[in-house]
């Protein structure tokens, strides 16, 4: 049962020598050989290549990641292995260098086991994975991939991207932890761009524990290390703006949560987000659409008709956008900014839906991010926490809502609250 | 004469079919032929190829640059011709996909004419590039070919890019124009990144009126044209932090601009910055430092011994520095971008300097950005404007600094400082 164990374990382990890396791998891939043929995770896996580098890791590795396999979503270039961006346009890509964030974790000591299915440039069209849960529906997107290889226990932690709710979602349609840091906490660099103001690198994993681990060795920033000690956060409850889309198995889940956090003691608050904020649902549409417009000309130039319906639909609506609303879009985002802190008044952290409700049926579409667009703008941190279900038994994350650059308090408040749900 | 078109005029002319693109070209390839041995300005140029580009774009080009050469910091990348981001570890990449101003420039009907010498990764590493007033004197850095080729006539436009004063100072020391947007206003997309949060693509031009109808057109904000109209700025001097640095060229440049101003009518009042930002100085070297050695970090891991040692020294010092130092840093940095807006009150722009003075004597530095790092923190629109010169006859631009946002008004003002210097 190696294949299940946290990656905090299975790094003690390591670290002792009473756990090999080769044989994490080895039950990583056992566990990929049993899932992959229904769930399609991975875009690119190359198992003997996984043994091998697992065994030179044992041998000459080191570092708090030694030994630890790790997804990597392929909007994320890798230097050894084919970069693809989930685009017929890049199927022989092979970037001259990894990204930022794959460099830091191999200098940790971590093993890239394989490249993840993301969307098509990580927007609205799916790739080939279906949910560990339901093969019938969607995992979420756009990193689809590594939020279903976590989720299914093929690998222990995983890269993910978040430019409107690319991390939270598909982690709470798949039933594992989803943490996307405060804007800018994980280098981009060889991370394909969608939107220069909202794309984030965040990390999928088991527990939040794990998640913060690992987000604290790429980012090296040991304080966001979960504690022993309690930590009895205070947690406002947020219905957010566009309630309306909430089906009816979110709004029990919420209540449930909050149910379970009062069993325990934990005080949980409903928090009412300012009526003048409203607009950043659509501010953050209204960036994203314009800057996607500019950051894909390369594409529209060589290639459009190579790319969906979908992404060339909002490229052309984002050519449209005349830059002043593009800038008013901007200033209500950087006055919300600068307000947020206000609205945690009194508050650790804010409770909301991380979706609308449970994985929707069908592979055609990856769900709806309208409950993560706000924090993305915000550039806030954000968990998806699971341990609750809906009624077709499908999980159902809670999000969890920090202040800009207080991951390590959002963190620690995450991990008391999964506790409390699971 | 061709050669010494404006961008403007030369548009103008293309478009009601008084000038061929390919006459265009062949003036800046004559004026390359005579310059380039001595000036050293291009990374790649292949000439046939730009005049068989030339006639293409005569024959089926459109669009308000059609016809009009560029030329690109070969930063930036570029899928016709090789990018090199200056460093042997990148003598033979060609990208898969223009950079997204590269695309842009096309979609609007620009030629891209070559890729102009940049430093190593543009940091301080010098290439080849000489100034092209005297070959003994460096002509600033990172920027180096694209400035060096813009002031010697090579070329009308070329891209560059700034995280400290990679455009203002070498366009002070070469004698042209450099035009560093508000942060964000010209997308990245496919610029080798240095430091997410400062790295900023700007451009070179002849005249403030060419940088900002090119600027206008790559960012599609039609509005940072110069109108016919007068427009009169209200114009603040300012002499910045660490003036201590300014040479006695420099201290003389801005009270000779300041009394030419007054000689036509221009207010000029001097401005005193707060003391409590003072820090923004090494807030930016900290922030460079600490991100630079993350977005480093898969050179770091393959190849540290094939960097030089200036870059080395940066990153290693980057992975020293404490997150809190860094996360003090840019929180000094939200707090002045939020207050800087004030120390404008009653002014359009600020008048500062460009550089501490002429170009310096020989080839090994590229000159010290101690008037530029603040500005490109507070990601404010910079322009260096030319005019001046020094003791020994080189070139010395005065930078004019808006408000974010407002490179309308800046852009604006610095053709109205750039006639009266002129």
């Amino acid at each position: 049962m190696t294949g299940r164990l946290t990656a905090l374990d299975a790094a003690r382990r390591i670290a002792d020598g009473s756990l090999t890396s080769e044989a994490l791998v080895r039950a990583c891939l056992e566990r990929i050989r049993a899932r992959e043929p229904v769930v399609q995770a991975w875009q690119h896996l190359d198992m003997d290549a996984a043994l091998m580098m697992a065994r030179q890791v044992d041998r000459f590795g080191s570092g708090p990641l030694k030994g630890i396999p790790v997804g990597v979503k392929d909007i994320i270039d890798t230097a050894d292995m084919p970069t693809g961006y989930g685009s017929s346009l890049y199927e022989t890509f092979r970037p001259p260098r990894d990204a930022a964030c794959v460099a830091l974790a191999r200098l940790a000591g971590a093993l890239i086991l394989g490249k993840t299915v993301t969307t098509e440039f990580a927007y609205f069209q799916p790739g080939k994975t279906r949910n560990p849960h339901d093969p019938d529906r969607t995992p979420g997107g756009s990193s689809s991939g590594s939020a279903a290889a976590v989720a299914s226990g093929m690998v222990p932690l995983a890269f993910g991207t978040q430019t409107a709710g690319s991390i939270i979602r598909p982690a709470s349609f798949c039933g594992c932890v989803g943490y996307k840091p405060t804007f800018g906490l994980i280098d981009r660099s060889g991370v394909h761009p969608f939107a220069d103001s909202l794309d984030t690198v965040g990390v999928f994993a088991t527990t939040v524990g794990d998640a913060a681990f690992f987000a604290s060795v790429i980012a090296g920033r040991p304080n966001l290390r979960i504690k022993d000690e309690v930590f009895r956060p205070r947690i406002g409850l947020t219905r957010p703006y566009a309630w309306e889309a909430a089906e009816p198995a979110t709004a029990r889940a919420l209540d449930e949560a909050a149910a379970r956090l009062g069993t325990v003691g934990l005080e949980v608050c409903e928090v009412a987000l300012p009526e003048r904020w409203r607009g950043l649902l659509e501010a953050q549409k209204t960036i994203m659409a314009f800057e996607a417009a500019r950051s894909h000309a390369p594409e529209m130039l060589t290639a459009s008709d190579r790319l969906s319906m979908k992404l060339r639909e909002l490229l052309e609506a984002g050519v449209l956008i005349a830059p002043e609303d593009y800038d008013a879009a901007r200033a209500l985002v950087a006055e919300a900014r600068a307000g947020f802190s206000d609205v945690l008044d009194g508050f650790d952290v804010l409770l909301t839906p991380s979706a609308p409700g449970e994985a929707p049926e069908g592979l055609g579409a990856t769900g709806d991010p309208v409950f993560n667009r706000m924090w993305t703008a915000l550039g806030v941190p954000c968990i998806s926490v699971p341990g609750l279900t809906g009624p077709t038994g499908m999980p159902i994350g809670v999000q969890v809502v920090g202040r800009w650059g207080d991951d390590r308090r959002a963190l620690a408040a995450s991990a008391a609250i999964g506790q409390s749900l699971s």
